[in-house]
Order: structure tokens, then sequence, then C-alpha cells
């Protein structure tokens, strides 16, 4: 695969090299800056080191008497993509490393990575009092010194003695329950039932390291073969297709409405639903995000209902993926859980199975390296949870900072609190910078020639449409790479901006999109605008038809 | 399947008041105290809540018009078993609370859970110089305070800034690079190095959530059908046989063999992996666990050559289980990574597949709960390390803390450090205690009727055998149990002690073992061996042939 892929690489560079308009210098040229650094790049895009520079003095490139090849492992592996962590961010992590050793050798001075919803990467500060509250249960030792009060705030204090006492032993460092600690545990219940209005119960929460391996655990109990479908939306984040593919079932599309704001249409589901089933598929869940991602729509009340609706009568799971449910960003949308709404729609534990996946990584927090996280499990049999909690099981335990992570992101502090009002300023700071982010960014798109970006509603990114000249599809034809990621590269080599290709979430066949974070820091936005808006009209003018 | 374990259950507590020879006082009767508490644990020993319980006032036992039951589900979820978070933790679990909420309800005072490796649930304490570093990572902002100076060591406010400066942008609220952030891993790769003294490469590693998410990925990557097949040993960590029967792939044993200290040979390996063969099992890998678990033996250089030579010969890739490296309790045996054994026998990447799993949460650390660990991969081709590296991606990264931890427990203090002598006194005084412990638990079985139990060389368990009376085992058969399980729930009921029943991990057909850890603090080991003691006597006495 490897070989396969950087051969293509070669072909890429070589036929832009032999065959495009392009002119040696880096000005005006978005698509082969560097090109000679470019083909080094490409040659070396693994992640993994060239054995022959590997420090290890016997190795070599010849794995000839090893036992495993690219034809005798998992298929379902060699079938499983993720775009967001792809090509493109290989590529930029080699850009990066030739800035560093060679500044000046590209025309940007650094690499901002706008492919991933991660914020505290591109300089977005933890919230104090959470990180207050994890150093002291960290080194619990020091609670009761002198010194420490002149550190933390008063109620950070208070907290990890609550916390503590909540752990068995207080003991941080021990494996928990496989569900979690059951004292934090109820602290998310709690969050969640002053969320929605309606009783959470504590033994229904999964505590794990993010939201991703509850999506596996789901997906390890849902698919038994190929023959099992997960309907899905199209675009998706890619980690569901990716799950579907290594768990050997069948991803079944729908297709989000870009003309309605990504509308999501129960008319759609029925047809996909029942074009699934007239190939034999047993269509199992219905996966839904809201906020999406990559689309940044935030979903109706009303919409809600019928989806809760179409999911019951049609007897298929629903999988929310509620973990942008902080990130809303317009006054005229507002962020209702699936749990809430069908509650309100008078279904309870024994009418619906609902599954809401919950993260510390995104929200104001954007803890993504705590890998914190959890599912709602609710309306499966007490028989089925058991097999849930086995598997949860098998991994013991997830890890205890992001555990005390999750239940303070649905506790926080409250009035009264002394971290209470420094809370809601970072909070709300964060929060309408990212709004702000969102619209500026989704202005310079629409202004852009032949391109049309939605409404930032919520999330963390936009996902505009490129209506790309044929000549520009041609070029990219030509070097047998698909035309967004043909253009994402080209953003790249001019701007050091990394964003993902439409391809990786899927896409209306012959429409080109790419998803681009609202994530950098406010102050460099301007700068990103216009290096977005100069590097566009130049590949337009390059390949203007 | 609940309701299945339900009625057995029932039938069992049913048995044993009608046909048991026990009377009903708490003394004398190591298998039947508090029947009718034991009746209602044993009709509630699901993990789960009863739903009629559940704080969901819509909740019911009614779930017949949602979507998933029992045989609906992924069989290998349904074919999975983790003895070690069993039924038997369950029934622990309650009679817990039953404990709390009735003191004296039991004839014990406290549970003791040496059924599972994890040492700060039992009094074990943190590495100060660990915690400390964990902790200003985690609020970083306290770093430059001049009251940090009074809480924490010099060399930990000096490590903190080293691995922040190794973190991009110092972010440890960010994802990192999904193999875990550079930095780190070079310092692992020097550990490794100075433990091994051989090349140790950081591009090899990848940091995980403990030990468990890396040998799943293993797993997965391995095991296509149910035509794969992994030499495991018998007795094994049951995580092996959950995730071969989780990833679809056969586990075909290997037998440790009990009357040589739980000896490795490779005659066996052989036989066993040529009866697999002449039944068309397409073997891929042997797991090697060293020091073993449950076993404790720690395996001699000689033998571990045998076994890189069998591997290379029958081109199977090793998996070694190194997660107890630190853990050797006795003078003559020591530890030896199978890495090291095979560069020293001039075998190189190019010769040998070999991967080594290592975790924080053994060793002296015991750090279970932070969920850290590493796997080293070495004699993959660059294509296939490119396939390890995509499914890294998709759960995008393990914890930071835990990446971290992983950092320190390969670079501790050195001499000179502040910290040094701290460390090394706490290092010294738990591995000396837990060798103390190993031996006189070791001691304790061996002098028990019909009990004979293997040294402890290594790791943090005993597994003796017990030659159960033909009665005691007509008894566990009445109540259709296994004679090991019967007894294990005999020994929780009259001790508080919860060990795992042999049949979780694997034995000789006929012969009965349980799992007991080493892990309770040694000022408690005097009262667990006479409670043992006492118990076994009268177990013996009771059920005499």
């Amino acid at each position: 695969m490897r070989r396969f892929v950087n051969e293509k690489s070669r072909n890429l560079v070589n036929r832009l090299v032999s065959s495009s308009p392009l002119s040696s210098s880096h000005a005006f040229q978005p698509c082969a800056s560097s090109i000679s650094s470019q083909s080094r790049v490409l040659s070396n895009t693994s992640p993994t080191p060239d054995p022959s520079s590997s420090s290890d003095s016997m190795a070599g490139s010849d794995y000839s008497s090893t036992p495993v090849n690219i034809q005798s492992i998992n298929p379902k592996v060699l079938k499983c993509e993720y775009a967001v962590r792809g090509e493109i961010v290989n590529l930029a992590q080699k850009l990066q490393e030739e800035l560093h050793s060679n500044p000046g050798s590209h025309p940007f001075d650094e690499i901002i990575y706008c492919n991933i919803g991660n914020p505290q990467s591109l300089g977005q500060q933890p919230i104090t009092f959470f990180r207050e509250v994890l150093a002291l249960c960290d080194h619990p030792s020091i609670l009761d010194k002198s010194e420490t009060q002149g550190l933390f705030s008063a109620d950070s204090i208070e907290r990890a003695f609550q916390i503590l006492d909540q752990i068995p032993g207080r003991a941080t460092g021990a494996y928990s329950h496989s569900q979690g600690i059951k004292g934090l545990r109820d602290a998310i219940a709690s969050g969640i039932e002053a969320r929605d209005g309606f009783p959470a119960n504590p033994n229904d929460l999964f505590l794990t390291d993010g939201a991703s391996p509850a999506v596996h655990m789901m997906m390890q109990l849902l698919i038994s073969s190929e023959n099992d479908g997960i309907l899905c939306p199209i675009p998706q984040y890619p980690l569901y297709s990716a799950s579907i593919a290594l768990h050997g079932g069948t991803l079944v599309p729908y297709y989000l409405d870009e003309a309605t704001g990504w509308g999501l249409e129960t008319t759609e589901l029925k047809k996909q639903l029942e074009t699934a089933r007239s190939k034999g598929v047993n269509v199992r869940a219905l996966v839904v995000i809201n906020p999406g991602n990559p689309t940044g729509q935030v979903l109706a009340e009303a919409n809600q209902k019928e989806i809760v609706e179409f999911c019951k009568k049609e007897r298929l799971v629903l999988l929310a993926d509620e973990v942008y449910q902080e990130n809303v960003y317009v006054p005229d949308k507002q962020f209702h859980s699936f749990k809430k709404v069908s509650r309100s729609m008078g279904y309870g534990e024994n009418d619906i199975s609902l599954v809401s996946f919950q993260s510390v990584s995104k929200g104001f927090y954007g803890e993504c390296g705590k890998r914190g996280g959890y599912m709602e499990v609710t309306g499966f049999s007490p028989e089925i949870r058991e097999q849930i909690y086995k598997v949860a099981s098998v991994n013991l335990c997830s890890n205890i900072s992001g555990q005390i992570l999750a239940s303070l992101v649905m506790s926080p502090p409250k009035v009264g609190d002394e971290s209470y009002e420094s809370f809601c300023a970072e909070k709300d700071a964060i929060l309408s910078s990212l709004a702000s982010r969102a619209k500026t960014l989704e202005k310079a798109f629409n202004s852009m020639e032949g391109v049309s970006c939605n409404r930032a509603e919520g999330a963390m990114y936009l996902f505009p449409q490129i209506h790309l000249p044929k000549k520009a599809i041609k070029a990219a034809e030509a070097v047998k790479t698909a035309p967004d990621a043909f253009y994402a590269r080209c953003l790249l080599n001019a701007t050091g901006v990394v964003v993902v290709p439409g391809s990786g979430f899927g896409q209306v066949n012959g429409t080109w999109h790419f998803r681009c974070t609202i994530l950098p820091q406010e102050d460099k936005i301007p700068d990103i605008v216009a290096r977005l808006t100069e590097f566009h009209k130049r590949f337009m003018d390059q390949y203007h038809d």
C-alpha cells in the first residue's frame, strides 16, 4: 500500500512538473511551491520511519522473512479510512519540519492545523477551574498544605476533596468500576437532568476515553457481519465509516441537503432505509450528529421529533453524537438532546433505544488530550446492558482524569462559588469568540468566487462547497487525485493552512468541499482569511475555464 | 442471558438451602453465610440497575418494542468472557453494599479485592515524583509561582518544564500525534535502550490507554476470521481470550507445565501448533506473558531464546506481554525483554516480528487508573505499520497524562536529582514488600491441606491448585457451578476475600485453581492468611470424602 501510495505520489509530482503550467517561483503558484521538497515529502509521508534510517543498525528494507504482509492482514483494517489524520496531515507535518530546519523554505511561517477539532493545539487555553481540580486530584497530598491556598481557588480545593471522597480509598490511581466511578456518574447524571429536565440514571452512563471508544463499543455490539447496516449522514465524521468498516458492517448513507442548510429529511432517511432493506441489509441503527460534523448545522426540535418517530417506527437504535452540545453560535437555534426530545414526546425507557455520546474534547473546554467522555445508554434490556458492561470490563476502565473532567464539564462551578465568575468569563469569551470566528470565516468563504458556504450554526467546522473549474478538475485527474484533495494540497503548499478534502467525509457525487475548523485564535483569523482569499483567487485565475 | 444466570443462581441458592448440610449461623459455614441476603444479591447481580428501580419513571421491564435483543447482537460479543470482573465481583460489590448499609451482616468487616492487579485500590501509595510532575503538567500556570517551590520538588518542576517543552504549544489538552508525543517517545526509547543495551526507535512506539487497547489493535490487525489462530498460554490473562473472541479468531492453547513451575516448553508449542495447523487453522502469533499472569513465573533467558527461535522458524508474530517487567521477586531470576533476547541472538528488524506491551498499571508504580502504556512494534514492514498507524489514528491518541506517566516510568529520577533518594526509597519499599507478601502467601497456601502453590517469582499473583474432595465437587455440580467457582464463592461469603476461579484463566481439565493477588497491604496479610487458612480448613472438613 505504501509503495502504491508513494508511486502514486511520485506520479503526481512528475506530472505536475512535466505538465503543469506553473512557474518555479513561490509567488502566484498555489499548487507547485517547492516541488523538489514536496517530492521528498511525498516519498516519505509514512508516519513510520524509513527502516534504513532506523536507529536499529540491523534494519533494512527486506521484510520478506517476516510473517505479516499486506495480503495477510485483516481486510477490514485495509478497508478502513480516516481522512482527518490522512495523507494531507502527513504532508503538513513534513512541511513543518522543513520550516523548522530551513526557515523561509516555504511561502509561510507556520502550519495552521484546521484539519481537526483540536482547540488547545491552536492556542485555546484550558478552563482554569477544571485544571485546578485535576492537578489537586493528581497530587492530593498537597491538599492540606498552606501554600495550596495561595495557588488554587477555594472551590477547586473543595471540589477535589469531594471527588476524592467519592473514589474508593481516594485512590485516583486505581482502576475504577468498569462504567466509571459511581460518584462521578452521579454528578454527570445530575448535569444531564439539569440540562434536559428529565431524569437521568447514573447506571445508564458508561465513562470512556473520549467518545470514540464508546462509538466503537456500540458498533461492536450491533454489527455481526456486512449484512448489518448503519444509517449514517453524508457528509459524516469519518469515525463512523471507519468504525463500521473495522467491525465489518455496511454503511447505509443518507444525504444531508446542502440546499436547505444541510437539512436532515426523514423522506431521505426512509428512501435510503428502504433501498438498503431491498438489498437484504438489516439496518440496525441511525447515526445523527447534532450539531453537525463536518456540516455545522443545528437540528430544529421538530426535525428531531420526526427522527425519533422514524427510529421508533422502524425499530432502529438512535446513536446520537452530541459532543458539540455546547457549540451553538446562532440565536435562533438551541441544542436539545435526543433524550429530552424523546422523553418530551412521552417515549420512555421501554419505547426507544437511544445512545447519546458526549466528550470533554469539544464545547468551550476543548480538552482533547484528556480523553474523557461518556455514553448514556437508554432503552436496552438488562441482558443487553450486561453485554455492554462486559465489553467495557475487558478494557477495565477509562482514565480517571478523563472521568473527573467529564464530571466537571457536566457540573461546573455554580453561583456563589469562588470560581464562578472567572469560569463564566472564560467560557463566554471562548464561545463568543468561536461564534465570531465562525461568522468571519463563513463570510470569507461566501465572498470567494465559486464557493458557497452554509451558515455555521454550531460545532467547530465549516464545510464550504467549491465549484471547481473544469480545468482544475482535469489537472487533478491528470495527477490521479480527487479534485478536492488537489485543491486542499495546493492550499497547504501555498498557505500552510491544513483542511480536509470533502471526499474524506462523503459528499454528493460531482460536488467538492473541504472541512475547515473555526479554531485558529482570533488574532490570526484576518491573516488566514487573507491567505485563503488570495490563494483561492490565484487558483481560480490559474484554472479558469 | 441475565435471566438464565439468575435462574441458575436461584437454583444454586435453593439447592444450597434444601440440600446442603450447612447450618444457618455464620460461624463454621464457609459456604452458606446469609443465604437470604445472598438470594437477594444473586437476583440482582447485574451491573445495571433493575429497570423498575430506575430513576426514569417511564421505565419498566418490557423491552419487547425496542429493537435489540440477545439474539440480534454480535455473537462475538456474546462469546467473549472476562472473569476478572465477572460474577464473583458483582457478588462482592453487593456484599460490600450490605456491609455498608447493615454493618455486621456478614462475618467480616470489609471486602478485600484480590481478584485484580489494582495496587492502589488496596492502599499502595503512588510514587510522589510521578504525581508531582502530572499535577504540574495538568496546571502549568502554577509552575512559575513562588508557592510552587514549597510544594513540589525542584526536579519535578524541572521535569514538568522539559515535558511541556516537548509538547507542541505546551498544550497538554490537545490531541497528540496518533502514536503519542514525539518527545515522550524519545524518553521511552532511551529507557528501553538503557534497559536492554540495544537501540530503540521512538517511531516504533505506539502510546496507548494502558496495554489492553494495544493488544486489541494487534489482534484486530492479525485476525480476519476464525481461521486465524493465536497461540496463548493456558492459564492466560483473559484479556487475550476476550480479545480473540471479540475479533472472531481462534485461541490455540498451549499449556504451561505446573509441575515445572509453570514451565513453557517449546515441544508443547510445537505440538499445539501442529495440531492447529492440521485442523486448517492459520496460526499467526504467539502470546507470551513474562512475568506470568496468572502464574507468576519468570522465564529463563535460555527458554526465551528457544521461543524466539520457534517464532522465527514458524513465522509467528511474537506478542510479548511484558507489563510485569519490574515485578521480579526472586534473586535467581531476572527480567529480559524479548527484544533484548532476540537482538542478542543476532536477529534484527528484518528477522523477527515482535511486539512488546508495557503499562503504567503494574511494576512498583501501579497507576492503573491513569491508563498509560505503549507497545514497541518491531519487524513489520512500513506498509503494515502504516495500517497500525491508521487504526491508532481513528481513536486520535491516548490520554496525555498516561503518555507523560509512561515516559516517567521509563525515565525516572537519576542520581543527583533532588527526588532520587526518596524515589528509590518508595520504589524499594514497594517492591520488597511485594516480595515479602508473595512469599508469605505462597507459604500459607502450601501449608493448607490439598493446596499446592508454585513459587511466586514475579508479577502480582499466585495461582494455587486446590485438590478438592469429591464431595465438594459434587456439591458444586449440584448447584451447576464449576468447583473452583464454588470454592471462590464460598471463600468470599465466609471471609470477604475476592479471588478469581481458575476456570476464568483456563487450566488442565480436572484441575482446580484460583488467582489471588499479593496486593493487600502488609499489615493486613496476617489477618488474610488467618482467614484463608481457617476458611480452607472448615471447607475441607465440611467436604471431606
